[in-house]
This record gives structure tokens, sequence and C-alpha cells, in this order.
């Protein structure tokens, strides 16, 4: 089936059917057009959208799923057209690889908004009709435009879970004006996501709070990543306590929890953001009406966000906490993922395990 | 009882229990202190609130009840620190008369905010421990602070709506920056506050969509109100139509609905208010997500917002759409906003039906 210039032999790990059970899979990558680039990939994050996928959660999953949407690696190959990058730089991709280009989000760079849909990185539909697989894998080939540059000075390692897990996370932070100094933040949930959220939100001059059930996580929260304070949600009185004391919280949790025990925490004009997908928001209007307050949603961010969070990533020299794996550990990994037993991100170390 | 400098023979309606109905009442106001200012009340819109505390929905009325807080008249008499008033001026009066004066909101003038709670014109309990009584009565005596200039220019029965309905409106598409020209607006529910809604979103130069359950309200929301746009929210069609078509939602309806259908009509990056007090808020995280929505409530607004309100009112010369009616149907009248059987805000014409 190869024709010239198509570069087949890529090598990836790949899910067949709902079990998410990840095993080594063949397939071919298209050829470098005039505006692609291709990367060999060295890393790759492991966020818990490779378990939704894998485990076709949303019923819409298009095996074989190869996941991975938080990719770092090294250029190899430019298309003509590419001004951007060169053999040998130093390049990220995250959620997305394709948009129109044409609409007003497009031309804004937001291109996650794209009124056509952005195409996903994994388990979507190009414009061409193939179905894109993910970082689980050896390379990819992807339009210039949705690559993103990592300064060499910057770990490919630590890269990675910054093209899901850290532009999530930024991209609501300054949208919503959460850069100001001396203003104070509550972050539920203290994974891949939450624990950017501090780290960002340290570094933007903020009071952080960690807010989270389980009181196990506190040691770490403070020395590890720096949080000022450290409430348990399931502590009435701690909550209580802490009662119109936030300007801001950034909600990272995957699963159902109540909205009105933190949205009692905002001060007036207090913003709540959420990011994660529960099954329903819901809560009461005394806790927002009262005090002014917003809820608002987010999803990932645009290309002039992303380049701008690794920017400053390096600047800030903020780093995600990860444990490195081989793509062996994939499936201990992922599920780790589900049951909350990670520290902070999992990266699989694709270009030292990932072998034919 | 009486002491020198009281201002006695107070002359009200008042409800006496929960059944809510009104009849005259007499009592006594406290003398002009140095701050106050003594105003013979013209006119006093009729709220909703006033048949949630006639009616003790939520459980904390004070009977006797004296409802109102859409008040109009003309100072009558002046504390000896009053600067910003004179006998004979033509003066506001809004939702709340009273706050510590000393808060971080109360010195930003959004006193409606106020840490220790502002004190409600009715049914609230003052620093005295006194029982806040309302507009529906021949005098009121208020600090200076909690007084807005009326222009002799506006009429005073226009005016009164303002207080309330006018505020509530204003200060969220203020602070939700709904005065951008070309931008869309839906508004829901066409009451009070929903018809001032369509009239500041076309003094925003927005154009402007109805959003009702009857289409029996269409002509006239078109023509008399000057909205651009009206759909029938029950008709799918029309809703499936106008699917990511507005900016901004104002929802003024005081009763439950669903919120996803209008949620789904929002742009990327739309912003829903929310006015009243539904049992409950729920919706689809999806419709907030995906297209980076917001979700605020909103109650009032503060003595600066107030003001610059009635002055913008003034000077676009807009007028809420009001019916005048004597203190003698007060009772028929609150039935009837129960019923939402009013075109578009009652206005008790107190100078010339109220008597002993």
């Amino acid at each position: 089936m190869s024709s010239e210039g198509v570069t087949e032999d890529c090598l990836g790990w790949a899910a067949r059917d709902s079990s998410g059970v990840l095993s080594p899979y063949k397939f071919s990558r298209r050829a470098v057009g005039d505006d692609d680039v291709y990367i060999k990939i060295t890393h790759c994050g492991v966020c818990y959208a490779d378990v939704i996928w894998t485990r076709n959660h949303h019923h819409d999953s298009k095996y074989p799923v190869v996941p991975g949407h938080e990719i770092a690696g090294i250029v190899t190959k430019v298309g003509s057209n590419v001004h951007r990058f060169n053999v040998g730089d130093h390049v990220g991709v995250g959620t997305y690889v394709n948009s129109c280009r044409d609409c007003e989000y497009c031309n804004d760079r937001v291109e996650v908004n794209c009124v056509k849909g952005s195409v996903f990185t994994f388990n979507g539909v190009d414009v061409d009709g193939t179905i894109t697989k993910g970082g689980y894998s050896s390379h990819i080939v992807v339009h210039e435009r949705y690559c993103f540059v990592i300064p060499k000075s910057y770990p490919l390692a630590s890269a990675a879970p910054l093209l899901c897990a850290g532009i999530t996370v930024y991209s609501p932070m300054i949208r919503h004006k959460m850069n100001q100094p001396g203003k104070s933040l509550g972050v539920i949930g203290l994974g891949g996501l939450g624990h950017m959220a501090v780290k960002f939100g340290k570094a933007f001059g903020l009071n952080v709070t960690i807010l989270s059930s389980s009181i196990s996580k506190k040691e770490e929260a403070l020395s590890l990543l720096g949080a000022d304070k450290f409430v348990v949600s399931s502590d009435e009185e701690q909550m209580k306590a802490s009662a119109k004391s936030l300007d801001f919280i950034i909600d990272t949790a995957s699963g159902d929890h109540p909205f009105d025990p933190y949205m009692s925490l905002l001060k007036t004009y207090g913003v709540f953001v959420l990011l994660g997908f529960p099954s329903v928001i819901k809560f009461s209007p005394a806790n927002l009406n009262i005090g002014m307050k917003t809820f608002a949603g987010s999803i990932t961010g645009g290309t002039k966000d992303t380049q701008e969070m690794i920017d400053f990533c390096v600047a800030k020299e903020i780093y995600p906490n990860i444990e490195v794996i081989p793509i062996e550990y994939a499936n201990e990994a992922l599920q780790r993922v589900v049951n909350r037993d990670v520290k902070y991100r999992f990266v699989i170390d694709i270009e030292n395990s990932l072998r034919s």
C-alpha cells in the first residue's frame, strides 16, 4: 500500500476495543506536505483523555485508537513552505492538529474554537477523512501551525505535559485575569492540571489554597508544589473558616462533586473556572447571585496562548512534576490515572522505549 | 409615644400576615438626622420583591410589612450635613437604605456588597434595630448617600422603576461589557427587568432578541420595545436556528426553567447573566466548557452605578413602560405581578391616591 513519499512504518501502541488495552501497532503517517513538520517523538504525556477514548467512554472511539496529545520531539523533516521550524528543532504538539484556518477564531489563533471544529490529535477525523493517531508512536506529521517551539534549554520530557495540562490551566487563568499578584486562588483536584494551576498561581504572585478531599496530600502540596494553604474540603469547619476568602477557584476534578461548598468560598466578584466534565453542573442561585459571582468553563487554548505558555514556563523555570515511564508501562499508567494515583503526570519515554 | 423631632404620622399600606393582603397602616419614621433626607414620596414601583416579603415566601417577613423599594419623590427637609440635596429636589431611593460605609465595597460605592450587609429598604433590620418600611407610604427618611438625583426633566413616575428594575439590569450589563455596539443580546423574561434589558440593549447598540415562551408578546416586543428579533423558546426549530448566535443572554425570569437550551444559543465566549432566583441552577458542562462560556449572577448595583444609570436614562431618553395605578389597586397589582400580567411595571401614584 505504499506510494512514493508516504512515510510508513510508524510504530505505535493502540487500543483495539473498549477494554482499552494497548499493544504495539504499525501504521502509516501521511507524506510530509509543503506545510508539514515531521517529528520524531521523544516523549508523550499521559492524559485522562487517553483513558476516555481508549476505553470508549464517549461511545465515539474509532479503533484502533493510538492515544496521546502531549507530544514532544525533534524535527527531522520539513515541507517546502515551512519557515518556523528547521531539522533538529525541538517541538511540541498538543490536543489538535488541524482547523479551518479561515474563521474568526482561527484568525485570532484560538483554533480550539474553530467554527468547523478543530481536529483532535487522536481519534479525530482529519480533513482528508483519515482518523488521527496520537503520540504513543514513533513519529507524527503535523501542519506547522499546530507545532510549538520548545527551546533546547527546556527538557522535552517536561515540555510534554504543558501541551494539554499546561495550556488547559493557563488559558482560562489569563482569560479570567488571574495573573494579578496578591489575589487568591483555590485549586480543586491535584492531578496533572491541578498541580500546574498551583505552579502558575504562584508564578503569577497569587496566594494559593489547595482544596482537597484528602489530608494525605497536604505536606507535599505545601512543600513540593509551594501552595500557601491546604483546606480539607470534607472538613466543614475548615471550609467555613475559608468562606468568602478566594478571588478565584480552578476546578480540575474529573468526577462529580457538589459545587455549593466551593462557591461559598468565593469573595464578591469571585470567579469559578470549571475544567472537568462532571455529569451535571448544579448549584444554588444564592451562591452565584449574592456576591455577583461568575462560573465559567474552558477547554485547552489556542496556538498563540500555547506558545506564550511554553515561553512563560521557560522564563519562569516552571516544570511539571513528572514520572517518566517506558511505553511498556502505559497500560498500568492509564489505570493509575483512573485511580488518581499519579504525582503528577506520567510521561512516556517514547525515544528510549518504543522499539519495533 | 412622640418625642420632639420625631416625624410621625407616616401613612402606609402594610401586609399583616402571609396572606400578603395590604391595607392602610400608620407608623412613625425616624427624625431627620444630620445626614438624612426627608422625602415626600410621589411614586413607588411594584416589584416582585414586594410579593416575596408581603407573602413571606422566604419565611423571614417581619410584619407589618410596608413594601416598596422603587421610590421617587420630592425632598422636603434635609439634615445639617446634607450637601447633595436641597428642599424641592427630585430624588429616588432604591433597594437599600444603609450599609457600613467603611468596607472595601462601600468605599468602591458598590454598597450592595457591603461586608456587613446592606440594609434593605423594607423588611430590613437597620443599625438601630428598627425594621425598615418601604415606599408604599407617604414619606421616608434616608441617609443622603442612598438617595439619587432625578433631574426635573425626567418624570418621577418613570424614574421609580429605574431604582430596582433599571439598576438590576444595567449593573451586570456594564460589568460584563454588554455596551459594545454590534454585539448581540438575548433577553429571557419580558417583565419589569426584561423590558428594561431590551431598552438598554438597544441604547448600547446591541442586536436584541427576545426569548419568550409565548408568541403572544411578539408584535409588541418588536414594535413597542424595539427588539430586533423574537424567538419562541418552546419552538425547537427556532431555537436550533438561533444556535451559537448570541454574545450575551440576560435571564430575568423569576421561575424555574431549563438552562441548557439557552446556553446553546451563546457564541464562543458568550456570557449568560442570571438575575432571578430559580430553585436550582442546573446545566450540562458541555454547554459551558465547549465555547468557553460564562454563567454569572447579579443582584442590583451600587450607588455609583445607580446614579450613572439614571443619568444614562435621562441622556438617552429611556423610559420604562409603566401602568400608573392608585394605592387602592395595590393588592390586585401584586396578584397581576404573580400572574405575569403586567406591561411592564406598575407604578403607584402615591401622591394622588394615598390619603388618611
